[in-house]
């Protein structure tokens, strides 16, 4: 059983995915694919057993045993945010199906629905992207940049997540990737952003202090913003979301 | 607080969401704009209070009851899935600024991120749709097909969400959907779908029992699927999706 955690903290998981926990002999948690808040002691007083972290160095191996256990008994893996948006869980899903081994998914809040709260229409998102971390890609790569582009072109806001990498336990921060979108411009030069395009800023969702921010890039990037945290690039703006927006 | 009670029942409310409507004076809730199948009954006795079903003839002004309340005292408001996503629930927050009432988002379980279950993964995803009832509009709209085309001419898979009529309380069901999705074909014909392309149908998705067909549209046209449901229009495939796809 995939048992999504949600947004923010232990507090965000859902009655289903507690009972879920608690009816299984074994948990185990990945905090590793994206950023989680809360409290591996509380969580674990909630469910009343012993949560055992998965290794960050080698989560394969981790799974393999993970699997062997599943065969026989009933096991848990928490993760943050709804269980599938890492690629990394539906292969776990995936290696499970090929061994015959049951699964079940407990779906949780995720960035992907929660950003609405910034009085976008879900339904005028294009493609996400992901802006990557400068230390794993050696030249920038250029389908991020076309990527919002063609969201552009069509009208489209774009959702962008920063980067993770598991392995190093780097997470890309607000300022870094402000800084890596504009460089991506002057690099690529189309005209996707300037530095006074307005912009979102969407910081702790999900906490008792969601921050979001409506501003030229210019401005943006002499801010702090805590992590997690994504940045939204707007298209077109219909008048109700305009109205939302300068409401922030 | 606008609440999130998520995906399917009354177990898929967080914590945090249970947490706010108890610490509230009133609780309502709106459960018109999608397909909820929790008891209230039950949801009141975890949260021990009377929980005030809204009126679906006239939101608008059961909202301005609401939000001449709030200027007084805590009231939550119950909604499905992640509450932003109906943008009826934005223009509520957007009131309440107006007024200077204080709000809160609660985040929940949504089928924007849930349809990752598919396997399909979401940073593959164009923008969303939604099949209109056909009730609704006298000639089908051809931007939802063009949307379909052009998230498809970018690799993109394409959501569609089934449409809801508040106040005449109509659900679009899969079928229906499927037909409008063929007969949309033959009015725009951009060779978009044909009735063997292969497709996706998630039903149920965050129950005890999703069900998850991935099968040609006539086979589909000939099964029943309970709602709520989805259909999703996949793009190009990535080698781990078909493996994904193939394993259902």
């Amino acid at each position: 059983v995939l048992i999504g955690l949600g947004l923010f903290d232990e507090k965000d998981i859902s009655l289903k995915g507690l009972e879920e926990a608690k009816n299984s002999s074994k948990v185990y948690a990945e905090v590793y694919t994206s950023i989680w808040k809360g409290s591996f002691k509380k969580l674990e007083k909630m469910v009343g057993k012993k949560i055992s972290l998965l290794e960050r160095k080698d989560l394969e191996e981790e799974f393999e045993k993970i699997l062997e256990e599943a065969k026989e008994e009933k096991i848990a893996v928490f993760v943050p945010g709804d269980p599938l948006i890492a690629t990394t869980h539906s292969s776990l899903i995936l290696e499970a199906r090929k061994r015959g081994v049951g699964t079940k998914i407990i779906h949780s809040s995720s960035i992907i629905s929660a950003i609405a709260e910034c009085g976008l229409h879900i339904y005028k998102f294009g493609k996400i992207l992901t802006i990557p971390l400068p230390e794993k890609t050696k030249i920038l790569p250029q389908s991020v940049y076309d990527g919002i582009k063609e969201n552009l072109g069509r009208g489209l806001h774009t959702l962008c997540l920063l980067d993770v990498d598991v392995e190093s336990k780097k997470f890309l921060e607000v300022n870094e990737a402000l800084g890596i979108l504009m460089e991506m411009e002057n690099i690529f030069n189309k005209k996707v952003v300037s530095l006074s395009t307005k912009i979102l800023v969407l910081s702790e969702i999900g906490s008792d202090k969601p921050k979001i921010v409506y501003d030229k890039i210019e401005n943006l990037l002499k801010q702090e913003f805590n992590l997690p945290a994504v940045i939204i690039i707007p298209g077109e703006l219909h008048f109700t979301e305009k109205e939302f927006l300068n409401s922030i």
